[in-house]
């Protein structure tokens, strides 16, 4: 909780030639980039034009890897073993880095996308999994973590660094996990409701639950949907909110104690 | 042409539930592998077990990108434009330092796979941009290039690191270039003669061509085949020939001027 | 040249999460669609919709079929064999036909997509191998073609039906060829100019070439483009001028002389 | 229980370069074929050869589809809704059918593979969707299924032709079930007892437990596996024991009332 907060965005969804979400649109609103990275969308050449664009933005590029299914768009659970997951992670975030290096950039994330993340939320050995592959890449790679869930207790005992996440345009239960989806209220569409949401989280560290009570959240960054009809304007709404209120958004910097390097 | 020879041998072309070559009674004769890398061969798991198992044997790892086509086996050209290439090939190389990295070892060299090589000899503009993706993953990046290619200009021009490469069961045309496989003579199969043959490449510096003439030619590495019937017996012949003669199969090692490294 | 026409247009050119056209808005203004197989865009979900959309509007479905590459949208040559070609396009149209099928219609004509038609048009064993797989089919499957083109010899030749198509809003070369998309003038943009051109096309048979002379046409279908901008603009132009100069756009009917049927 | 019992045998798992089983081998064997329609093995140009190789051989084909993942050999669940597991049918199922008419042939009967097989056995919903799929194929499309099983209810309700599956070298337990295939003892490789099985399978309408207490089963068709080592001794087994006792190897026919015709 402070003056700084990261916001974040998935990017780079495309295929082909098929377009997704309002990249170039969202860009001047976040502060960092979860890049798709060719397994449930993307392909190399659209992963190369997104992460450029993020650094010509000086927006700092994730890799958010997935379950290998265009179709489904990771969205599906696909029951692989603990060593093909581990292998199709490192396979993802590897190519990623190599894409940021081509580019002059280094790797500043990473965060499992769909049906992956929401069973690293609640499963310890996805969880695990996805951090083992993490640290293949770098014993410090920061992880995107939903507060108390598996990834997140799995991200300390690897010793990864830490981003807390929390979502802009989600609702809450009283326990801290997001409301279904599919479930009236769930998700939050108008953008100064959000924006208040927002700037209640990030300098009070509260935010109000469906049912009305407060629950704690002290997020390092904050998740927004580039997807969604009304997507620019209620990032705009946040960035305004936050800068009137003295908020500055900015990519989180992770210090390592040691010379590790990610590239 | 000395003492030391490399012999470098596709590896890791199964994918999923199929099998394809020797890859573990390969290992012994070998002393660099081209692995594939997931497009035209090879997946996540199969590449993981193919890059343990070199580094078990000590045998040093290559990439060996492809077209993006598994049911060709990348055998068949694919006309995707410059920028596609380009992004293909960081993709599946900046994969395969990552399984390098996680198994604590340095992506050795790259060399390009089936119609993607046999374009790259012969036109200025693909081996520019092969160059262009392996420079992209480490400024001198070692080639395994056929003297004299478009591939071997191309990869000098750029500042890469170069191995030599020629092949034991290949008969040689009097202009240096491969007889076309589907000409009679094109592959020799007698393990004696392959070995005689890389023998005399080896330290002659010379390799009979299909007319009868001979042709001059240095390798640095020795490309053996381990999908082809008889390829062990092949494979052990020019071991021992080799030996016999002086000549130690070593990978070979390249020395950087600065400090540039690739992981 | 007569008082009917027939309007067709790709649809079903999305791919799981991925939109691409305006297939509802489209469906009004046309009379038979060619709907992708499942290669180069679309699946099996995006297919069931599509043709149960087209029935819904009483559209004709006809396969869409293209090269296995949907990253490039099937508009990359891929150097496959005969044999590889030949079946390729048999599991597509077989596909369609399960579709047709299952939602009580018929396949009604096939035209290749992309690449392949380019190729069909002036390579003369690529369509005879389209033709060859259409006759697997049925053996009078309609077949849109191009007047002149290989295609339409190899389909004559073959006894298939034929459906000759022009196209409404490209320009013409004098010799009956399409003008190169990236010349300047290829592509017509204006709405009245375009439905002026068709209704020449169809009571005339005459379309001013891009040189000014005349050249003759006598067109059994048109094709339309859903997924540019002002695509249904410009169709809507077109059905007014039609029915207002008493051309009534109808799905051609091809009488065979046998009984053989489709499905 | 009769004079008469089908074999049937899994075939076309190959995929592009790569070749899995020994159809070639095994066809003399069996009657009829469960065939692979591309999505987790077998590709358009492997299907063709192997529906050829099928009429050649007299045996009958089927369609053998499965999930849309190669890698696993659609031996991973894909959790996918009924409307996309439905279409993927329609998709694989109607791709098939064209293979067998290009051919002269019709489809014989269906059956689902690997993780699908699994769940339509006890999973009521998957098994309707299933039969429903091959319902719009044919009203009447014959059925390979575990007798007691969801797949067979379901088929039954439909009103599709069924053919009751057992397994040739399989352990059963005492409920009919097949033994899990992590516990010792699961699969059956003694050529003489597996054969010793099939006969009294087929001719008493029994076969002994895991347990050592009998179990009723009345088979239409024995399920071979043709990619075991010692596959082929097995199947010569079999063949020897049934022909020496009578009992005639035979694809079963099934008779429609109506006119109904597959293709």
């Amino acid at each position: 909780m402070g003056q700084f907060i990261d916001i974040n965005c998935d990017m780079g969804e495309g295929f082909g030639p098929y377009v997704l979400g309002n990249d170039e649109q969202m860009l001047p609103f976040i502060t960092s980039a979860n890049v798709a990275c060719g397994f449930h969308a993307g392909d190399p050449l659209t992963i190369y034009r997104t992460v450029a664009l993020c650094a010509k933005n000086h927006v700092a590029v994730g890799a958010h890897p997935g379950y290998p299914d265009r179709q489904g768009f990771g969205r599906r659970v696909l029951a692989c073993s603990e060593d093909e997951l581990y292998t199709d992670l490192l396979y993802q975030i590897g190519a990623m880095v190599a894409f940021c290096r081509s580019l002059g950039i280094t790797l500043h994330h990473v965060k499992p996308h769909g049906a992956l993340y929401n069973l690293a939320v609640r499963d310890a050995e996805v969880a695990h999994t996805f951090c083992r592959a993490a640290r293949s890449i770098h014993p410090e790679l920061p992880v995107y973590v939903p507060p108390g869930s598996c990834l997140h207790e799995e991200a300390e005992i690897m010793g990864l660094s830490i981003a807390l996440e929390a979502f802009a345009d989600r609702a809450y239960n009283p326990d801290g996990t997001l409301v279904d989806r599919r479930q009236r209220g769930a998700v939050i569409h108008n953008p100064a409701e959000v924006a208040e949401r927002v700037l209640r989280m990030v300098t009070m560290g509260k935010v109000r639950a469906i049912d009305g009570t407060d629950i704690d959240l002290q997020p390092d960054t904050i998740c927004v949907h580039g997807d969604t009809p009304g997507a620019v304007a209620i990032c705009q709404a946040i960035a305004e909110k936050l800068v009137a209120n003295g908020v500055r958004a900015r990519t989180p910097i992770f210090t390592h104690e040691g010379d590790a390097m990610i590239d």
